[in-house]
């Protein structure tokens, strides 16, 4: 007999997402590995019964200090994996709607205190206990939409002190949640004001003082680096994820989001851990991605809210055999905090199927921000993170514009709804 | 001293959406009329104040069994009203995802089952207990993002008999939930499989027998038409809304969703309260509209949810002097409960200023159907619908992509959250 402290049963369709070996090079696109008229059970934060209704009925006692509940014919899939985030900042960027539609460009945003480093300003003299209030806040909604990981990068600071001091929140943000948060250092998100036209200089400040810092105390799990025109060259990009792959750090790179930068080549090149956006990417960068295993973290709605007509290249990348993961990309310039809604411009602007969009934000997930160990799989002994949503299927969560689950589970705690 | 049973202080903004008259023809785009450190307060149900926190603390007393909340800096936005659904329906259309994703033409779908009649079937088959029961479902969702008054049409059944009886149960819809629904009779929602090729004598039917049995009954505010070649011809939807407004119906159009189909002449030449989709109308045609005080409802999420790289036109029916108002188009095809999540399409797609999206989400929605007496905006003696959101300034909702908000009051009371 299992002893478990929560069962769910009633659920008409459970995604485990465990189907098949992980290749070395990276997870593919995999089945879902459905279970119908299902139930899941755990114990002390851990999956200890995945399977059918009736196998539960048999094999399942709960304790009497447990809870049972009856979903309904509700879904459940893993608890949703968001493998991208600048959620950490101050500052709100909303103005600048109305002058975008208004056909203003971006100088003349910035020339009005708007653009990105006018949440660079506000982050710099955030406090800190501002600053993660704020963040709270979005992790909460965050959770309530179903996410249980989420990578989180700094990049808001810009400077050698700025950069660590946003690095040493990251831990702190969530922890109320039992959100499991991935911190990546992007120190290199854009040049300084104070590098205007010294991006080598920048890049040197980076590699020779605060890359060190950060590999010493163990700040990060990943090293970023925006690799675009009037950002970071691929000269430059290559320095800095070449020195933080020394150094042991893990290495993501923003690549080909405005125009053809050469991020890919480089990612293919050093084997980078995910290459993100891949707008503009070439079918000669896809094949080399493919070739060298790294994955794609797409997304999807960033084109448009970034007033593009350009789309994420979904189908493009899974068709050249680049295994893809998804992220909402939460920045003040697209402000996405629900990874449901995620899912559903995966499918109907990148053209994912809902299959693919699901494993891509569960299991690739997962894969991209380090964490496969852990999250992403609805199976034995994991951590029994679970969202469940009343969408009639698994596949019906995407097709529905940014579904909201019934519940969600971390670490086999019901999150509470806002 | 003004008694009330529930009094909101902390709000740092307020959106009243009161200021100028209503032009005789048709809602044009106002000012918000914000309030800044707001207060409001309602009691049985309607708004006693609304004004500055200062004011309210001098002339307001909550009743010893009322409640007083403080919203920490919230922003408040009248109930939002979606000016057009479908949400009374049976089935599922999300297999076709995956199978548009692979190139499949509509007639392949349809061959394969699927289409808008893989719905009209379920409609037919459905209990009304079903039926009832599922839409009840999405209009907790709709009204816990915020939706207090909404439109909904029939059209999923396409027969004499089953046309009324949806339009039986729209009454019966979100009853337990307070919400404001405003039925719309859409039996030429399109042809009929039993009336394949025989599109006019279909019209005849809903003439002859079925519109006289709606209006005779009052089981329908509005009459509408889906105007597109395959559908209705721009005569046949002539003939049925003159009809329909001849017996006292207000009247509507599908039009120029798909091509120019002549359906906006139709409009502003009928004077129709509201035509609808909008995106293939031509220069002329949006002019007569603004001649004709015909408000526009726009629809921005479902050209995406089309898989069409359209936009809805909402800049430019502004511009040409158009009122326009913002709907979810809730259906099958095109599966969006959340108005918030409309707002974000209004701006970033359809290129509405958020002030813009904002007052086609209230003020005009509730024209559009006929509910300006009671909804869409914040005055004292309107019924107390609230929405309240944590997004630094009532600007910011659209911009956070599907906002959520943290408290909905629906005729004074609070909608519970899921």
């Amino acid at each position: 007999m299992i002893r478990a402290d929560h069962l769910i049963v009633g659920l008409s369709e459970v995604a485990t997402l465990t189907s098949g070996p992980i290749p070395r090079t990276g997870p593919a696109m995999r089945k879902l590995s459905l279970i119908d008229r299902a139930a899941v059970a755990f114990d002390e934060g851990r999956f200890v019964f995945v399977g059918t209704e009736r196998g539960a009925r048999r094999e399942v006692r709960v304790r009497s200090t447990g809870t049972e509940w009856d979903a309904a014919g509700a879904v459940a899939v893993p608890g949703l994996v968001d493998a991208h985030t600048h959620v950490l900042f101050a500052g709100d960027r909303h103005d600048e709607l109305a002058l975008k539609i208004g056909g203003a460009s971006y100088s003349e945003i910035a020339a009005k205190g708007g653009g990105m480093y006018s949440t660079v300003e506000a982050t710099r003299k955030a406090s800190a206990a501002s600053l993660l209030a704020q963040t709270d806040r979005r992790l909460a909604r965050m959770a309530s939409s179903g996410t249980t990981s989420l990578e989180v990068k700094s990049g808001y600071a810009l400077t050698h002190a700025g950069e660590l001091r946003l690095l040493e929140l990251i831990p702190r943000i969530g922890r109320s949640l039992g959100l499991r948060v991935v911190p990546t250092f992007l120190g290199a998100h854009a040049i300084p004001r104070e590098f205007t036209a010294r991006a080598d200089a920048y890049i040197d400040l980076l590699v020779r003082r605060t890359l060190p810092v950060v590999a010493r105390r163990g700040l990060a799990a990943f090293c970023d680096v925006f690799c675009e025109p009037g950002f970071f060259s691929a000269e430059q990009s290559e320095r800095l994820l070449s020195a933080a792959s020394a150094l042991g750090l893990g290495t993501k790179i923003h690549a080909e989001e405005f125009v053809v930068s050469g991020g890919a080549a480089v990612a293919a090149r050093l084997g980078v851990r995910s290459a993100d956006h891949l707008i503009e990417a070439t079918e000669t960068d896809r094949l080399a991605l493919a070739r060298a295993g790294v994955t794609a973290v797409l997304l999807p709605a960033t084109p448009v809210a970034s007033f593009t007509s350009k789309r994420s290249p979904g189908r493009e990348l899974v068709d050249a055999g680049v295994p893809v993961a998804l992220g909402t990309d939460l920045s003040p310039n697209s402000w996405i905090e629900s990874m449901p809604l995620v899912l559903s411009f995966a499918s109907y602007l990148a053209r994912l199927t809902p299959a693919e969009a699901l494993t891509a934000a569960t299991v690739n997930a997962a894969h991209a921000i380090g964490l496969s160990a852990e999250s992403g799989q609805v199976a034995l002994g994991r951590s029994a993170d679970l969202a469940v949503f009343d969408a009639g299927s698994v596949e019906g969560i995407g097709y529905r514009w940014g579904a909201v689950p019934v519940r969600v589970y971390r670490q086999g705690k019901l999150i509470p709804s806002r």
